[in-house]
């Protein structure tokens, strides 16, 4: 058997660290023995544990301390080490895999934290700094960070308050009371505001179905939207139904029961092609309601990527999925709080780019879409199964716009 | 603010309960300080800790600690007191409430393990035994616990050793490894009979639609079914299958294109009710083949429960469903594994008649039951998200039956 | 290859018959030959086709038959026949089952329709009329009808005009608009009170959850309510709120959250039970808001039906699930319009008492309550896939309730 | 009131023509008459109907008219008429928009067939033949087909023949009997075969998760699999699991458990990566097995899209969308039959791509994904709902694989 000494500190207890420490442990085939173990006495103090760690080779031993190392576990205390990317697009075999939460890295015997915390990418030291890069992006001869010592996360701490955002994360189901959700929801947001934080929604078509976009076009009126990721579908569907929903007497969102019906959906996008992109079309005159008409108007920054399934699509597409991916990342600066509205394959893309540290509630019919995210990593969603029409017009109610 | 002292002991880390008590005790809106924390050195050595709590009135502070006593806290300790249950069914206001966690009463100075332990219940003196009674079958005068001292739970512990039952337990998704979960029941299986433990299924209709009949009549043939909960529906669509597949020459599966097609369900029904039982009617050779003829062969007990929907019902159903609770929990000794397969009605209902130290698996096509089932209690549940015929197939095959 | 000249009759192009009736015969392995096709010029004109039906033998072609009969079709006119019961609950094994549409019975050269439409049962006469009764409560010696000749249905018949309820009836889909289902509803209701005809509710615990209580009481209130059918859970769940939400000052809806939190639950049952029956409770003051407390002030009679996963239960509730049947049977006389509300197992319930003629809607969070619906022969369900306290809110407006 | 005759011939009533003719009538407000209506006297003689179709005003009569075109009504014949794009990718706002049946342009007196028939295109005369064009590939000046007469559909017919599989089309449940749908695609993929029709699969991630790799490797392997459609999710989850089980010696499947687990995922596809491609890396000899390997080594065409979501990608990931778009639409050229395997998006983007003709299955876990193919106009889509590793492992077995 082998040996290692590592230290946990923090509020280990209350976030749960701890007791995965040990789970983590256990399921890599070691053993472990607790050296110390100091408890918080109050709410402020933090604890912290020693660990004599144990395994049958060193190379067990080594994979049970990465893993320990994402739970904030510090072991030997030196640098981290570094292998120059081997072509670009390239990495190391040995290279450390990002999480989403803070990172730091020991460089000449000081912590520095990483920066543009996101997960499922290497670490690069640019400029003096450890970035986080997703794979492609990096350059041959860049210095990659291997795993092994030198890596110290600080796992998202759960709150100690009660009815705190983070007290929640992590939780859903359809039993739980909708109107706490909604109103922590509001709370987030008020506190991201005065912290100078901003606003992402991400979006997805089925809030035009349930009429959840009158809700969220005042939303947008009263200012609690600052950035708008989402897709061709959502715009198109908002879009239409502003262009034709008059015009032709029938029913925009009825479409099955019309023969031939997505017609109207190309005629729309057509309609603002011609225009030349979706600002023009409302600065034109052509497109006067709607989501998308509310965000020209507050000069609300939005981005929408492409996927295969796209008819049209829509001038403002961004076609190439992983310029589209940097497009997000770049929106996404700053951000504070992250509402996920109805669409798995952006909000899944969203949360992993975002920080664990953004307070994100994730919005849809079933528990697919809260529970996705908890398994790919976005740990920090609360998942809340309900109609998103109904959490759009509970969240304009709580936020007072009219 | 009030104060007391209370202390928690056992895997307390491990098995999350110091980290739900800190919660309890903030979400009930108290404070604590951490006053000593010893972590058990290795697997075998179990921790302690001592809390001081606080709370700002003597009401608050006894809702906090009433919470605690679930996650097995002791604090005063003192014998538990009754009070007389005011009529048959009404119990006295102050009653204490039943989890499905191992519980013990202090009566005279010494600790006394519940008997018959089942969520929901009252605790009732009966010849000198805490007992788990259904709030109906209390009778008026019987000692009934009140909440407060005197009362002690053993919350399931997680193990530490991997690929262990318990180690999965409440834990589900549609991404895990199934075979990891029909590996873990088989093992749980294998050693329950070794214990001389019995093996439950709760079955639904949805085996028969699936075709996991057929996997079922074989491990039923093979000894691996030990008693079955289940209700009219399964039964009947058993039978039908066995009694109608042939004679008809139409599918009897796929009943939607068949218009009148649920005469066949009622005859079926009508044909076993003539012969007097499903037991008589295998006897005098109308059924030849199915689940329920397999069980009447292997004289496996089988109860069915049942409810409004029912088409018939069968002679066997009980249709009191106070009698089929009961006759469920009869039929619910000794078991030590429990399958649930498909039927969200009946796997709550067996749910809240199983001890929590009943390992137990709950199979369905969405993670709807699982989910369910630990919201109401039956946290020892591993949910496994699959078609219930697959899981039949695969359990009879790692169980190698033929 | 035997032969059999049949006729449809009705609008059997517009509700679908003609092409149903094509795919049963070759289904059932016949061939067909269309004689004669007439169809109704106008909106008002009906259709008639007259077919050749033929098939292998004598016994293939009476299976087809009997499946055309279910589509209205008629071939041989002759009276109808008859057999006794065997025994009391055991029918003849040529019963005639019926389906939930409306049917006429050829007795002495007329057709005689049936009484108490209902889907799966038997056929009996009673003075003189057809009466739809359940196999058990057939008595010995009865005449019960046999299938083949003197039997024709009425099957649903989809309107011609848009945007009725028959319009839409067997449709379902989380894409559609909501608004136009909640308006369809509420002209449904108006409609049937304008007839005299009653509206029943179907009622399930998820309604408390998500907080459409408080809408169902608007309802209740102005009047919309005129019969709820439920079980014990919604009861006690509204009792539980309306009992306990301010006296313990923690939210009863997240119960999740809270140790041992089905006290609560338990604690108001046994509240409810010690004054006698809901109405006590209410009448003495014990219970002063919710539906429950709605429906006693107002006088709307409820039925509450046991199941067997139930706590307490309740003192209303009714435990013998075949009397339970017949009270909700009974509790069903002349309802016009049906809202089956976040709760399967007593829809389906519902669905198997009703005459397809009650238009009705199904409304949950997910497809899986109007698929069954469907698959158990309750076709006149409209699905809405939604939040049912979103629903409530809704209809509640639309029907300017306040 | 204005009127217009219209005709519509063929399998009219089997196929359900007729019924939905008369709905989109009277959904559009108009009235109508049948004038003439004949129906085929034997499984082989179609029918034929003329209506006088009436409408307040000559807009509402085109619209119904337009309606009636896509169900294959003829009105007046005449020549289709065109108009030139305004500009590359801007059509004319009269733009005729096509559907996935088959479809007839009249020029010149006589009836064109359609070229690459898919949905929601512009209808292009390319070289003298009307093209089905996306939008965004319509060049300034090219004449695009107007909406009004001169297009006939061809709409999906369903067989008059028993277990043929357009006779289950756009039927979905979870209680039908799979073994049946397993044997029609079995039945299918045979027919396609001795057609010379190729048979496409399209790829999720989940089957990696369930098992299903192993069976598809067999489906591979004896030959069955002609082209694959899929994106960076399945291809790397299928790599890391032939890559990575035995070197690291954890489940890769129950990836949750593991901290940081995600760069066993980056990993693969660095290591696939720098092999150059997938192809490139199992002629390395780097990869051994899985479903890609096997690909590889039978020379089966595969075809990955992009998505914003991706981690990596994989080199041989198409990251522009619309590029995607069209290697799919090429490598679906004489395509007989599609399986659809637990992926909403690739699976919605391949129906947008395929004719009707093409016989379709859908497998998922939940109705969801049938559901939204038909919504979304993939009507030949026979859903079913089961766990897909059985599915495949059913589907092997059929065709006898070994």
């Amino acid at each position: 058997m082998v040996q290692e000494i590592v230290t946990l500190e923090g509020h280990i207890i209350d976030s749960d660290i701890l007791r995965r420490a040990f789970q983590r442990i256990v399921e890599g085939g070691g053993e472990f023995e607790v050296l110390r173990c100091t408890v918080g006495k109050t709410n402020e103090e933090t604890s912290s544990a020693e660990l004599a760690v144990r395994a049958r080779d060193p190379h067990a031993l080594d994979r049970i301390l990465e893993q320990l190392s994402y739970l904030g576990a510090s072991s030997v205390v030196k640098d981290a080490s570094f292998a120059p990317a081997e072509r670009d697009g390239i990495l190391p075999d040995e290279f450390y895999s990002t999480s989403n939460f803070d990172t730091f890295v020991r460089l000449d015997g000081k912590w520095v934290q990483v920066a543009e915390q996101k997960m499922d990418c290497a670490l690069v030291l640019r400029a003096g700094v450890p970035t986080c890069v997703k794979q492609r992006h990096v350059r041959l001869g860049e210095p990659v960070a291997l795993r092994g010592p030198g890596i110290r996360v600080k796992p998202l701490e759960r709150s100690r308050s009660k009815n705190d955002f983070g007290f929640m994360s992590n939780d859903v189901s359809m039993e739980v009371n909708k109107h706490v959700v909604v109103a922590a929801a509001a709370r987030a947001m008020r506190e991201a505001r005065a912290r100078g934080e901003r606003i992402a929604y991400v979006l997805g078509p089925a809030i035009v179905h349930s009429g959840g976009d009158v809700a969220l076009v005042k939303l947008v009126r009263a200012g609690w939207v600052d950035v708008v990721l989402s897709g061709n579908a959502f715009a198109a569907h908002d879009l239409e139904k502003s262009l034709l929903r008059t015009s032709l007497g029938v029913c925009q969102m009825s479409g099955r029961a019309v023969e031939g019906g997505s017609r109207n959906h190309l005629w729309a996008i057509n309609a603002v092609n011609r225009a030349g992109s979706i600002r023009r079309a409302v600065e034109s005159g052509i497109v006067k309601s709607g989501v998308m008409h509310e965000l020209v108007k507050k000069d609300v920054p939005f981005v929408l990527a492409g996927s295969i399934r796209d008819d049209g699509p829509l001038a403002d597409v961004i076609v190439d999925v992983l310029k589209a991916q940097e497009a997000y990342a770049a929106a996404l600066k700053n951000v504070g709080v992250c509402l996920m509205l109805a669409s798995a394959l952006h909000s899944i893309a969203v949360g992993n780019l975002l920080p664990a540290r953004v307070r994100t509630v994730a919005v849809d019919m079933t528990e697919a879409l809260p529970t996705k995210l908890g398994n790919r990593g976005t740990l920090q969603a609360i998942g809340l199964v309900t109609d998103v029409g109904y959490f759009l017009e509970r969240l304009a109610n709580e936020l007072q716009t009219s």
